[in-house]
């Protein structure tokens, strides 16, 4: 498993002459590192005295960044995992009509999926930068340049799953298909963009 | 060594209620991963026939690209250790007058160095946003999206170190050495986002 790997062997399979892991797996450990400096915040302000009238939102806050973490790490070796399907499926023999039309049939539904699981992380990353931009607003100002990490950190994740999704997207033959997801990224990319002002804007007041 | 921890050993520190690692660390991971994939791309380039063209500057990329990830996975320990001695710094005993006096040019010192080192960072970063802009434009158009992600992973490592710079000078009392270092973030910020903005253009076109 990659997330078993350590930081210099992850870095050296990245850099590697191999298509997987890539710009996916990627995505999900900036949202997964974003997600884990937001918790830190949160833990650094449930821990002061000065901050109290926090707690109950900071812990609240600490609880659905550990869901959200948990999600993107699992997300870095299944979105390597579901790119490997895709190149398995391209694989396939080809001869017969009958196995052309198998082989389709299994390269456009690994590219679903493949297209499906950035999509999930760009969710996830776009909810882990809100929760980032409401932690610098609240938590140990301290940590304010912790907070604002976690956010731009949380904002390129979210970027570069979309990257993902569209890339995939380029491949798919089902077009209302094509035409949802195209939906889900314009909802998820126009929300984050509004959410990212608010942390800069924040950012540059406290730092 | 950070490096050497295992991705989900080196998530559960960041998380952990402990200033360090922070921040800073991160700014330098989300860099070198933003490193390793340009060389990816690269890789990706020059193994194929169809971008012979291009072979060239690729490997020339590369070769340059290597350099700054190998800084950027050193800074990933130095900068928690740079941390470290700010917070070793402010535990000096400070009883007697001579105690408060050196004390407080150690804290100094550390804080210099603390605010210097994410500076370099940011300079990489920058770099490598210029280079995975450079492999976008000019690599494998099947890693698009890879070269993508990379800009935008340098992008929000640079601006992840710089908050780490400013929340740093806040202590500083020297004040040339603030001016001096306020002068440099400016400069790395304003060149990086006419880098960025370059590649947010290139992304949308070609992804």
């Amino acid at each position: 498993m990659l997330i078993d790997k350590k930081l210099n062997e992850f870095l050296a399979e990245l850099k590697s002459d191999s298509p997987a892991p890539g710009g996916g797996s990627a995505a999900a450990l900036a949202g997964a590192i974003g997600a884990a400096l937001a918790i830190m915040v949160g833990n650094l302000t449930t821990s002061s005295e000065k901050y109290v009238a926090a707690h109950g939102q900071a812990s609240q806050l600490v609880t659905e960044l550990e869901e959200k973490l948990a999600s993107l790490e699992r997300y870095v070796d299944e979105d390597t995992e579901a790119f490997t399907q895709v190149m398995k499926a391209y694989k396939l023999p080809k001869n017969t009509d009958e196995e052309k039309a198998l082989r389709s049939q299994t390269i456009q539904q690994a590219m679903q999926c493949a297209a499906q699981l950035p999509m999930k992380v760009a969710v996830i990353c776009m909810e882990v930068l809100q929760m980032s931009g409401e932690m610098l607003e609240i938590g140990n100002v301290n940590a304010a340049s912790d907070a604002a990490v976690a956010g731009r950190m949380a904002h390129a994740a979210m970027w570069s799953a979309i990257y993902n999704v569209k890339i995939n997207l380029g491949s798919i033959k089902d077009q209302n298909f094509v035409a949802e997801m195209t939906k889900q990224v314009a909802t998820v990319v126009d929300r984050s963009e509004e959410l990212f002002i608010q942390l800069v804007h924040k950012a540059n007041e406290k730092i």
